[in-house]
């Protein structure tokens, strides 16, 4: 299994809708005779990747897949069939599927005569498809919001002006955060004030092939001349201001990463509605001293109602180039839902 | 050397206006004859509790010392007379003597006849000494300016409470943090409102045997019955607005390391003045999202002026006791003399 979840999070495997499986098919004496993983929607399901590989060897085997085999026909056909189909003896699965549509496999399976065990490492299957387990589980995308600061709190000097608070290293690692996840989302006034491209890009600042939605939320109307509305990539203007119906609407677009950047306004609203489910900070060894500050208003008072959260991860980014700063990636998530 | 570096760093030492020194006696063979540190003023220097060790033994070794042995005659008498009275054929060391007052112990050795060898490891030894070796050189206390932040740069809520935005375990720190220093620092407004103690404690709250001076600085009269000014630790008023007229002043009084706390307004007068040397800021992973900010206005007014730091530590501060918050520790240098 442990295999199994390694091929999961085999490296370049774009995120999608679907879920990232890794499949391993063991002979009698515990031999592999094949491995097989997903390579993103519209490629093969892991099982039937492995499989396909296996041919005739898959009669009496173990399938050891990391998710509950699928039970319903998207564009590859249910995954339960063709373990069938392939005359496996036994499945050993680790996630139950979540996914009320396609649930129901190891039942089917089993109908069928096949020995089936579930829920094996099942936390640790569960952390390699974080988001996508977080949305079947919620029926709703998981948000990160991630916003960059000076050491006092600033996003931009007294005349407005920001570039660079954050590092080039900063910025890069941005980039790949951003590639993550299947929606960048911004309010309208960070597009009619900032115009900006939303696309992902590599270091040499080459967009990537795969490219988030491009999501703009609030209801006035738009110049659909603004660069985030172009054809580098899929855009959407979500043209709500509540963040409960913005979500649902990108869930039913098969979104389940948003990345929200900004501005203070948008980022604001989602933390007070409890939709925040990560924050990611950059923080700049930098002082203003006065300036915009990088964290709107959040309706808090007094200290006892500070909003706390749990720091799971430090990381000093190094600078680049001579010259450029430190900066410090702080991840958290919020301490209780509030 | 090394060895010699280990004994003037070791552990207990009370910073005081002394440096810290360390000193091995070897014979003629490299076996240590005996070992020696300064423990402080008052206490012998470390060439001199060495020599006492050796006694008839010195005649012939060859002292190791950390530090150019002084030339003056303090409450111990110069260690120069006390090397060559004790017969020793040769003395090695590390940092030269910045000291005016003291400087010129390796001349009056040569003059004796003793070989003499300046210089080896002096970068370590001086760091040994960080803050004796930069008042030595420079002619005033190096200065910390420490702070505590929420991760958007507030100091206090709206309604001015701040009780805690740092964790248990930043609290313990920044007392670890004032017992290396020699004075604290704050302004006449952080006395008027707060009337704070300001004296080192330990983990149970109890006062170290070794205090530093507590320093208010503001032209303003303070009431004589707030708490810096009683019996628990020396104090001083120093009546000026001028960082550089005050740093003169406690140079004079024999402070080498100051720890300048607040308030804000204070802090920001030596920040413009480029008066502080050591930024430490303790963030804590709380959002408030309004109320007073952690850096006050530095007259910066684009982002080409932003003051820029040298990032030299990153460490993160578990919490002590459940349900306590994570923080994290970033100690800096101003990247330029500005
Ligand atoms: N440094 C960075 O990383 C970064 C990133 C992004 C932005 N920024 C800066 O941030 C500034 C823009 O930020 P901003 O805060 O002014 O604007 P914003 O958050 O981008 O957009 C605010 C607008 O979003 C709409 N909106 C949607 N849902 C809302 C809700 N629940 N509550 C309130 N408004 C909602 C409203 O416009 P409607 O009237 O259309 O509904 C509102 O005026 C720009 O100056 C930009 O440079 C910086
Ligand atoms: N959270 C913390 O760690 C922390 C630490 C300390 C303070 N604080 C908070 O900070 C607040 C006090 O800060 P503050 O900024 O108002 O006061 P402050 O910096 O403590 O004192 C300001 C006063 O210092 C005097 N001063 C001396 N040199 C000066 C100079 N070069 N420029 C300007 N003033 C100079 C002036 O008073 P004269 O008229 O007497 O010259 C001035 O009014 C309190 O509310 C306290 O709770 C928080």
């Amino acid at each position: 299994m442990r295999r199994a979840l390694a091929l999961a999070a085999s490296p370049g495997v774009p995120t999608g809708p679907n879920p990232r499986v890794g499949c391993v098919l063991l002979d009698g004496q515990g031999r592999t005779i094949a491995e097989g993983w997903h390579r993103g929607a519209g490629s093969p399901h892991a099982e039937v990747d492995a499989l396909r590989q296996a041919g005739e060897a898959a009669r009496g085997a173990t399938a050891v897949v990391t998710l509950e085999p699928c039970n319903h026909t998207g564009r590859t056909g249910p995954c339960s069939r063709a373990l069938m189909a392939s005359g496996v003896r036994r499945v050993v699965f680790a996630q139950r599927d979540p996914n009320p549509v396609a649930a129901g496999g190891a039942s089917v399976l089993r109908a069928a005569g096949i020995e089936v065990e579930g829920g094996l490492l099942e936390d640790e299957a569960r952390v390699v498809n974080r988001e996508w387990t977080f949305a079947m589980d919620r029926g709703r995308p998981f948000v990160t919001w991630k916003f960059a600061t000076t050491l006092d709190g600033r996003s931009a000097a007294a005349d407005g002006t920001s570039r660079w608070v954050s590092s080039r290293a900063a910025r890069l690692d941005t980039h790949r955060l951003r590639a993550l996840c299947d929606t960048m989302l911004v309010g309208t006034n960070t597009v009619a004030v900032d115009d900006p491209l939303l696309t992902v890009r590599d270091a040499d600042d080459q967009p990537l092939a795969t490219q988030p939605l491009r999501a703009v939320m609030g209801e006035r109307e738009l110049d659909p001349g603004r660069r985030v509305f172009d054809s580098s990539a899929p855009s959407v203007h979500l043209r709500t201001r509540d963040p409960h119906e913005a979500l649902k609407e990108l869930f039913e677009l098969d979104r389940q990463h948003v990345f929200l950047e900004g501005g203070p306004t948008l980022a604001a609203a989602f933390w007070q509605a409890g939709l925040v489910d990560e924050v990611v900070t950059y923080l700049a060894p930098m002082l203003l001293g006065s300036g915009r500050a990088a964290v709107a208003d959040l309706g808090i008072g007094t200290i006892a109602e500070a909003d706390h959260l749990l720091v799971t991860d430090v990381t000093v980014l190094e600078p680049l180039e001579p010259g450029d700063d430190t900066n410090v990636r702080i991840t958290m998530t919020p301490k209780e839902p509030h």
